[in-house]
């Protein structure tokens, strides 16, 4: 593996597994009034083109993280919509 | 350009674009207890790692989409740090 390959591996690793700290904390906290639902919304839509890139390259590399990162994205996002639902039932609006 | 490619520019465009809605959020609310340290600290890196792979490669798609989302991030972990200790020193800790 070259130097170039190793720093996009690493680089992979790290976009992806950044989304597990920010997953648990949400989980944890369920603290999501500051995290952008369009964020969420258009990051999630674009790791699934991502994955959907990966698999037309057939390049497994890519299909891998961007699974991974799409799992996490979705989780994030999922936890946003119940969570400000509950919230807003809870507070009668 | 073949359909595979203007998935994959369709896709960074997306990763890419999604960071401004949490940047504004949070310049505007400066509510950041819900956003993770630990996910903005590994994802800055991380970008910055896929912006020394783009330019290995002399790729310019990688370079400009990385170049931008690590603006983005770096602005969100500023604001994470920066904001903390405000409030840490506002409550005497």
């Amino acid at each position: 593996m070259t130097l170039t390959d190793t720093i996009g591996y690493l680089a992979a690793t790290l976009t992806t597994a950044a989304f597990v700290p920010q997953a648990l904390l949400t989980l944890r906290t369920r603290d999501v009034s500051g995290i952008s639902l369009g964020m969420y919304a258009v990051f999630t839509a674009g790791v699934a083109m991502w994955l959907a890139y990966g698999v037309a390259l057939g390049e497994w590399p890519i299909i891998a993280a961007n699974a991974a990162t799409l799992g996490l994205a979705a989780t994030i996002l999922g936890m946003k919509l119940s969570i400000e639902r509950r919230n807003r039932r809870r507070d009668g609006a």
